[in-house]
């Protein structure tokens, strides 16, 4: 091991934070989901076309835990008929964007459009 | 639907690189293994002790499709006794720097160390 330590590790441990915040990401669909969000409040089935293959079952859990965690808030506006039910990002989740930006440029440089399973 | 898109979407899609690269961390470990080996060379044992949970199967499994994708190279210095292998981060790996400082950053900020699951 040497002295060259980013930010992300002490000499023996990732960053807990860090380690969270992959754990989230790593948790298949999530990553899309808040992306989609991000860019504007969507309604289930607008979620649903803009991430492509995911079932309504697990968008449904998806959208469940990231409200639980903070980063999804669900808005009824009532006074519409039918009733518009709308999937918002907060704050924690649109501070992801820096996030989201650098990994765009990533992908255009280095991510064939599909990779092997 | 707004005219607002950031670069992630078109009208009705999600950019299939960036959908990519996003599939590729939402494959559980996949992230954290990354950050380990762009931090410096690592013994698979000490990949195995820096990123806390992963089975030495399901890291064999990583380190194995991450050398299929280009990201990781699997150096043996056969001068060494006992023969040395390593794990060293392509530049491919290495241009995710950006990504994982924005995360970083974010999960500093927003993320406890342990998430509910």
């Amino acid at each position: 091991m040497t002295d060259q330590k980013t930010m992300h590790e002490t000499a023996t441990n990732m960053c807990p934070h860090y380690e969270a915040a992959m754990e989230l990401l790593a948790r298949r669909w999530t990553g899309l989901i808040i992306t989609t969000l991000v860019n504007e409040p969507a309604r289930f089935s607008e979620i649903s076309t803009a991430v492509d293959g995911i079932s309504d079952r697990m968008l449904s859990q998806r959208l469940g835990e990231l409200e639980e965690i903070g980063m999804v808030e669900r808005k009824v506006d009532a006074a519409r008929r039918p009733v518009l039910v709308e999937y918002v990002s907060t704050e924690m989740a649109r501070e992801l964007t820096p996030v989201f930006n650098a990994l765009q440029e990533w992908a255009e440089k280095w991510m064939p459009a599909k990779i092997e399973a």
